[in-house]
């Protein structure tokens, strides 16, 4: 007999189907099509144990995974907004809040207020997880936009000033890994995928 | 500077890219298209977090995550082969393990070892963590069946006492899964959805 627990539990998992559905801006990496908010979760959760070394000292990689498997799925109702898409920005938070109320809610209350935490702690970026996790979200689109010679750059003509800001958030996270996405974003400039100033 | 360890670990981030450009048989809930093996891994490691209490008592789920975010990347090299593709089986073990060598290889020396480890530790379903995995992994692909009318066992004329035997798999690895999962297929049954008998 299924009990309304359970049912809940399967209402969420088949919702969180629909981020399957949500296009990011970022190519994927053979530049075939834009990819889904599903495929970047995955991908930043798997990288999350390839670059743990990177976290700082006593990071707890499997609270890093949870956060990275659930930080989107707010964009189910409230949709991907571009990084540097300075009006989106604007309603972001308020948007994703509600999105936040009615996806977690899906869920019995104990599951709820455990997985809205997890989200909110994310987005609060103050715990060593979050920031860890942050710079791993941060980290991912710019080494598929170097793999297609700076696609969502050049089309939103974004330049190399405001990624080296963005990359101060992946310094905070992982220093190792700042570092080596600076230079891969130099190399960019040189290589004319993005403009080198504002 | 960037070392060459770090040079290997990316190299592997960036060939992981490739699992989004394989498509399963299962479709998207809204039937729209196949999902990919990156969107399926993604969607089996959130489940682990809303059915972690349905997993035997000690079962570590931060293990049982990891496992399902890597347990299909040897398909990038192997292929998705069908669960219902008897000929398919037969060399499918010989490939994947191909592949575990050339993918894990990519990373240092002892990440290789403990991700081959831990997909070694998948494919032969004996700890807990491996066989409740294997649950979520066969059940998923229920789930979007029986949302889509059953679109893939019509598609390939599957018959239900096939998909009881892959639940008695969700039995093993948490048996309140299996039950509503058996409920489910029961009632795809009544539907038409697949055919009664084999």
């Amino acid at each position: 007999m299924t009990t309304d627990r359970l049912t809940r539990q399967i209402a969420f998992v088949l919702e969180l189907d629909k981020l399957k559905t949500v296009a990011r801006q970022t190519l994927l990496v053979d530049g075939s099509r834009r990819e889904t908010d599903g495929e970047h979760s995955w991908h930043i959760a798997t990288m999350a144990h390839v670059l743990a070394e990177y976290a700082p000292p006593g990071t707890d990689i499997g609270r890093v995974t949870a956060m990275l498997l659930l930080h989107d799925v707010v964009e189910i109702d409230a949709g991907d907004t571009f990084i540097h898409d300075e009006a989106g920005a604007l309603d972001k938070e308020a948007r994703e809040r509600q999105a936040a109320n009615r996806l977690f809610g899906l869920l019995p209350d104990d599951q709820r207020d455990a997985f809205r935490a997890l989200w909110a702690e994310f987005e609060a970026k103050a715990t060593n997880e979050a920031i860890f996790a942050d710079a791993l979200d941060r980290m991912q689109p710019i080494l598929n936009n170097f793999a297609t010679q700076g696609h969502t750059w050049r089309l939103h003509t974004v330049t190399a000033d405001k990624v080296f800001r963005l990359i101060e958030r992946i310094d905070r996270g992982a220093p190792a890994l700042g570092a080596y996405t600076r230079e891969l974003v130099e190399e960019a400039v040189r290589r004319g995928y993005l403009a080198g100033a504002g």
